[in-house]
């Protein structure tokens, strides 16, 4: 069951900010928490508490990130727990909890003590929106990604929730991202898989670059459907169907990338090895020349090969081919001239764009979903104060 | 001796588009060339003929970076080489070329031929800043550093001339410099000396993070002051003023980065290695975030300290402490309040800004130089084709 509700967290906000999932009976759940090292309280918290493998509720706020905020921070995080819990009826250490929003700020406690019995008691089985919208900052759009998969010839549904948008007005980036599935499948598993779909989605996204101190990916598996997820065929199904939901998801992010007009793949093929086509596709993904040549609706090849160059991977300018959208504008090393860069020109108006650069020197590829940098992005960021 | 003239390789351009440096006798020379992977052809051919030590002539042209130019790209490197030889009658192993400008398009051979006997004419003691002007692309100013030293009670003169501003129009970042001393010094001692400035200096400024193919630093002893560099208290004296040199033209292309308004200075000390300071200090000049920030003249302590924490250093967040110029914001992990974070924002309206990250865990440190990112930089760099 969902909620989301206006608890008053954020300034002056008329939409919800207070979300909650809970599942009866406890949920097996997973987590995987910011690699970065700056952390906030609820990250901490919620390493301690996701241990166990059993969940039964998600609180999660956004306008205050509980971020640099000490000892007192980690307090109120329990705090929030505690609150969840009673109101709930569940014991403490099923509940976690993830902030989102503004850092150096305490909590306001007294908008949780007030807002926390209201979001238990709004809680619904189509609350799913309500929690969609109570957990966005600068997003413009909610996140929600649903797939239905057969195992032994039963349903399964996996449902999939996030937020992020490059940045959280005023401060930083964060991603949040909420699996639940009515599987029943280990806490190891669940782990397991999830780390898998991570990999290979919200780890080949950017905006801008940034890790926020609060990122973090939960899954639930509240067993509700009795459907086993445990044999190698079933894990394989389960896999595939988390794998096409994080992407998904992803995508939404980059998609709703502070003031992004364009989505773009970059694949990078013909590399010697799996992280030589990771740097090249990553660096390329992160160029800020190639970021502002996309808004420009200019396919600027040359742009994009150094950024590889510079990447760290292997390359020989004299064999590579890039193409927009299987339209080639550079082979062996060569610009293909004048028509095929009004060709590659009219495909950079679309609104989303897959360019594929190959190296020519072996097997391997990899991919990154990103978007362009626009002024707009400049204004966002920089008008903190105003 | 130096000039810089108009041959027409700009297209609709007023303005000096090649420069030429020569030094009789041949000079001690030493270069250091971009570590990007895909290489202009100058870089290619200058690799070859800056292995003699010997060098008499640097031609530089503006407005065609030859590079992505294949074998008839190297082979016009090489003729332009050959012609700027002839008309200087010395051998074309003592001739060096360099080139900045748009990629992909071979280099008007005819503008050269009628070019380089007007370059040849030109030269001039007094012919610095035409040939200052002659190798600029989108930089709004020239930039020259002068410097006289001591040694032995007899006076060396060092000179170093910059270009570089983010960018080249419409292609990609730049950066030549040029160092002419007239100082003895064996090329060997040269390239130490330069290589030692270059890490300190060059290798610590970021405008947007992107390597160019064609980025190289020359440097030329001539000689001609007659003063030995090359016991250890000379060659002290010598790389002291070869860092500040380097130092100062480093400066002056980050003031002059594009869409540029502020020059900020990161330096990240109590790290507990040198390569922990280098790796915050380089995350927190290279994201967008900050430098959005620093734009909009906001001490958003927490993007900073984001960075740090996701730059791969050893940090700890209840350690850190953070100044801006000297003003302190954070201290052991913790926002000092309101007061704190007016005075500083009031420090964010300079031109200028030293901002000071202490990691409190160990003694070493490093700095970083950067400008904040304005919409104008998208402006500049989106509009390729307008």
């Amino acid at each position: 069951m969902f909620s989301g509700i206006l608890a008053g967290i954020k300034k002056n906000s008329t939409k919800q900010d207070l979300g909650l999932i809970f599942c009866e009976p406890a949920a097996s759940a997973a987590a995987l928490f910011t690699r970065n090292k700056v952390v906030a309280a609820p990250v901490i918290f919620g390493r301690e508490q996701i241990k166990s493998g059993s969940v039964s509720a998600i609180l999660v706020n956004s306008g205050n990130a509980n971020c640099f905020t000490g000892e007192q921070g980690l307090e109120n995080a329990k705090k929030c727990a505690q609150l969840t819990a009673s109101h709930l009826k569940i014991p403490q250490e099923q509940v976690i909890v993830s902030s989102t929003g503004v850092i150096g700020q305490q909590l306001p406690m007294d908008k949780f003590e007030s807002g926390i019995p209201d979001a238990v008691k709004a809680l619904d089985e189509q609350g799913i929106n309500d929690f969609a919208t109570a957990i966005l900052t600068t997003d413009l759009r909610t996140k929600i990604v649903e797939k239905d998969i057969m195992i032994d010839n039963q349903k399964i549904t996996v449902l999939g929730i996030a937020k992020g948008s490059g940045m959280i007005r005023p401060d930083m980036a964060t991603m949040l991202a909420f699996i639940c599935t009515d599987a029943v499948i280990s806490p190891e598993n669940l782990k397991k898989t999830l780390s898998r779909a991570n990999e290979k989605s919200f780890n080949r996204i950017t905006v801008d670059g940034d890790t926020s101190t609060n990122d973090t990916v939960f899954a639930l598996a509240n067993g509700s459907s009795g459907v086993t997820v445990e044999h190698d065929a079933s894990i394989s199904i389960f896999q595939d169907a988390l794998n096409e939901i994080c992407l998904e998801l992803a995508k939404k992010i980059v998609v709703d990338g502070e003031g992004a007009t364009k989505l773009v793949q970059i694949t990078v093929q013909g590399a010697k090895t799996d992280k030589d086509a990771y740097l090249a596709a990553e660096a390329i993904a992160h160029s800020p020349l190639v970021k502002t040549a996309i808004n420009g609706e200019d396919p600027n090849w040359g742009r994009i090969t150094a950024a590889a160059g510079r990447s760290g991977a292997q390359v020989d300018q004299d064999k590579m081919a890039l193409y927009f959208n299987d339209t080639p504008l550079v082979l062996d090393g060569k610009w293909l001239g004048l028509e095929a860069e009004n060709k590659t020109a009219q495909i950079m108006k679309g609104d989303e764009i897959f360019i594929t650069l190959d190296l020519n020197l072996g097997d391997c590829s990899e991919y990154y979903f990103f978007c362009d940098f626009s002024e707009k992005y400049v204004q966002i960021n920089a008008d903190y104060r105003s």
